[in-house]
């Protein structure tokens, strides 16, 4: 590259995620900083019912202040491969399991700043059973919607959620 | 909502972000912690040639070290209107312009932590010109492809960038 790095310090330490700074210097002398959200990643679920309906969740997005509707996902739990973490996330947030999860890709959110990878699975063969959610998913609600139903959402703007998008772009290039 | 903000700081003012931490009390008396990085916005370009190809650029992305193929984009400037950051983009970062510029949607990026609206815009009538880069920008390329070879590639996993497959998901919907 034609950049050093000068410094590189950690300035936050998040739940989330990590703030790290760094300074770095071009060849040309000229210097810069670099700001990045050090994210673990997650995995995102893409819930197909043996109907062919998808089953998405509605939750209370705080940066917004406000219900989103999205697939299911979740950050990895330290040591926690991500398909591992697609299994607990789709129990966790809707109550089905699948023993049938297979992946579809893996997609960066926002890579000018932040390093996050979300890891995409396909679950299909759903059993039916009781979620166990966080107390900040509060208000998380279930839906079933068609193939079609979600592509309307979509259009009009009902579904805004970058990863939800993905999922559902990658799960029809399969069917195609 | 099920909850009361006891307290919010920026903890951190950065060139990109800014990093805001809230303390928030539960109904139940619980409390938590919620971190957001407080993010401007910005645009999105599927830049279409009359030939049908899409117009990408490869460039460094830092959080992940190496390059990445993703449709022209950039951060909203001060006061900035996503249309007119869509332009500046487009011109700054493949050296085409247009005057046929038209509104796709919006995306949240990642909205669990970070306020990020992403406004996808569709240029058509593209003029040649020069681009002009800032230094940060250093090595970035541009390519021109087919939407099946763009498909091919978000397939293969050589397009992992969220904001493009969505921009090309919100294209492919257009043409349908």
């Amino acid at each position: 590259m034609n950049f050093k790095v000068k410094k590189s310090e950690i300035v936050f330490k998040g739940k989330v995620f990590d703030l790290q700074v760094d300074e770095i210097e071009y060849e040309s002398g000229n210097k810069a900083v670099r700001e990045v959200a050090v994210h673990p990643g997650g995995a995102v679920i893409v819930p197909v019912k043996n109907d062919g309906k998808l089953i998405m969740v509605k939750q209370f997005r705080y940066p917004f202040q406000k219900f989103m509707l999205e697939l299911p996902a979740g950050k990895l739990d330290k040591g926690e491969g991500p398909s591992k973490c697609a299994e607990r996330e789709l129990k966790e947030e809707t109550g089905y399991s699948s023993k049938n999860i297979s992946k579809l890709g893996a997609i960066t959110t926002t890579p000018g700043f932040c390093s996050e990878v979300l890891h995409i699975y396909l679950a299909k063969d759903l059993q039916e059973g009781n979620h166990n959610r966080e107390e900040g998913e509060y208000g998380m609600e279930l839906f079933e919607f068609t193939l079609d139903e979600i592509e309307e959402k979509i259009t009009n703007g009902k579904i805004i959620d970058s990863k939800t998008i993905c999922g559902i772009h990658l799960y029809k290039n399969i069917l195609n």
